[in-house]
């Protein structure tokens, strides 16, 4: 039995790795990007307008013209305008380049205009202004979204900008969500009395689904023939087997010995920890990784969510810094294990508090909807009080 | 021009108002339930053994017996097995029905199996170990799930679990983001000098992505006619329109007018904030929602992530306790607005420290791709102090 620390050094050294793809920018949500985003032309492309107003030069209001002809007026979406006449101005709407022989721009609210004259109302202009200056926030060529970053809403703006409607990002993994287990039955069927409906299983492919993949769904029943050819063949056909159940130390728990047997390497089985013990986790020579984590619904749930997240975001280089939270009332535990304590977050004054849900054990399936996230408490310890700081999963 | 909190509060008065309608269970994710999840049966239904070992009679263990004989396997998925002499066990496996005429489980490890005969290798047994009893986690009939809750993973594995394969739902809106504007072309286009490609619709699109929500896109060119028959058309054929641009007081931002005359009745028309102060609300008749963004990029992504996300979390009854964020540098912000300051988030010692990223105003499109929140400065004060505790939006 190894250690978290121990699995979590294990799991970095098996990690997913993606190749790259090329995908429509709009489905690029949440992928990582496997290439640079270049500014096409400058950010902004021209001196923009960015009030409706007058263009006006300057020059010729700082020697003490006030009131200003207007020549014509300059749309967004026109090509660039003149000012012929410097003493006169142009009406400039939001978005318009900036015209010719003009450098500054009035907003309505400080005009008064008659009779196709603006009035400039205000004494305080600067030289400039209302004028978002060519180049000022990227220059040609700049990288705006560097290879390696996950792509976000506002990403996908700035990849629509450059019209990049192709971009390169690095593949997901397929993933194959197995359930185990006779006791199983689907969820439109009624359970015989010593039957339970899989749950499990859809609990992982939505979990997957929040982090962006769509995964597949299988069933193994506890049969040691039927769970190796089915298993021989998925190994073949996806990247990654996600189990749930039938790795504990039960006679027909045969999952971890046909594993190995199929060329699927130990990397280690069972984890000094609190739900989630029996966890085995394994990689064959092609580097396709099987997670074949606890039955019990908790087990999964927080093997999934401390373990493979912290996998797939090691394989795309997203892994964050730790995130942490004040224990908010004593916690007793005494195993020699690290416990994974379910809590209610509430954030108070910028402070991320922890509260712990009383639960009944591993099984207790309904109690995790109300759980926010786990409290790490290190194997090392039993005594955790109220206002100690400790990581935090979710 | 109104302040943020009446824009606010104008906003919780013109909400959506979701239908029901019935889906399959694992299309439910980030959905709200419009139904009460019920237990069919007991949680656990039956005493499920908890540890793969042997089941005895507990009271022949208290008598001072140690060895028993092995009468039978119980695997998982079995109907209930019977010991028949009271002084033999069990062999059971994780998950199987507890068998008759027994109550306590010795998992392996605290056992020595030989010939048949399993010996109990320890003292330290409690009556009722290792067995999960019926109903304790959770009584028949008892609502698991209520109406209102919005469904996570952990839920979708609870409503799997009674059996629930289509489950009622709040329904979503249909919604239409429509950019504004001649100076705009397509991604895939290469843009003249005086133009530049669409961005905003496509944050806009992601966004709603994130949130759940698959919009659909328009276009408005700058054509008060155009604007008026698309506009008609699409309050028929959507509940909601989110437009970006055409909202400031431009010579060519026709839309407040139009949206007036076809019967949008206007709720709000500019907030005193920075940026996105021409922001424009309303609604018709027939309960639909305009929000008209204004047009620069970090307007539009601030109003949408303050307001319309606000709207939404309201119209199903989902919004929650606002967060706060301690101010990581002195901040001055002169204007008589409330300030949406563009910042970045770090965790230190679980507690959440805003630090303001450098912006070149609200046309700086490239910024806000590693912004991860807008902390909400009020319009009463200009000196924000590093320390302070600032509501946060992201």
């Amino acid at each position: 039995m190894i250690s978290v620390q121990e699995a979590e050094k294990i799991i970095l050294s098996n990690l997913f790795e993606p190749t790259i793809e090329e995908i429509d920018f709009i489905d690029g949500l949440n992928r990582v990007l496997a290439e640079d985003i270049i500014a096409d032309r400058p950010f902004p492309p021209f001196n923009r307008v960015t009030m409706d107003g007058i263009a006006i030069n300057f020059e010729i209001f700082a020697n003490g013209q006030s009131t200003f002809k207007i020549e014509k007026t300059a749309p967004a979406g026109s090509p660039q305008s003149k000012l012929n006449t410097f003493e006169n101005c142009i009406e400039v709407m939001t978005g318009a380049i900036l015209p010719e022989n003009t450098d500054t721009v009035v907003r309505y609210e400080d005009l008064k205009i008659e009779n196709n004259f603006a009035q400039i109302a205000i004494q305080n202009i600067k030289k400039g202004q209302n004028v978002h200056g060519i180049g000022t926030d990227r220059a040609i060529n700049e990288v705006l979204i560097s290879a390696g970053e996950k792509i976000n809403a506002a990403k996908i703006g700035v990849i629509a900008t450059v019209g990049r409607s192709r971009i390169k990002v690095k593949t997901l993994p397929t993933i194959l969500v197995i359930s185990t287990g006779d006791e199983l039955v689907d969820v439109n069927q009624n359970p015989a009395p010593h039957q339970i409906r899989k749950s499990n299983a859809y609990t992982l492919l939505a979990t997957l689904q929040t982090w962006g993949i769509t995964a597949t769904m299988a069933h193994l029943p506890d049969n040691e023939t039927t769970i190796e050819t089915n298993l021989k063949k998925w190994l073949q056909n996806f990247d990654t087997l996600i189990l749930s159940g039938g790795v504990s130390a039960g006679k027909f728990d045969f999952i971890p010995d046909v594993l190995e047997k199929l060329g699927v390497k130990k990397r280690f089985h069972q984890v000094a920890q609190r739900p989630g013990k029996p966890f085995w986790f394994g990689q064959n020579a092609e580097k396709k990784c099987v997670f074949a984590l606890p039955g019990n619904p908790v087990s999964t749930f927080v093997c999934m969510n401390r373990y493979v997240k912290f996998w797939l975001d090691a394989s795309y280089n997203q892994s964050t810094e730790p995130i942490f939270a004040i224990l908010g009332e004593d916690v007793l535990f005494n195993p020699p294990l690290t416990y994974f304590l379910q809590v209610q977050i509430k954030q108070e004054n910028a402070q991320i508090i922890a509260y712990p849900v009383s639960g009944n054990g591993s099984g207790d399936l309904a109690n995790l909807s109300n759980v926010h996230a786990f409290l790490e408490l290190p194997k090392e310890r039993n005594i955790f009080k109220k206002g100690e700081v400790l990581r935090i999963w979710k």
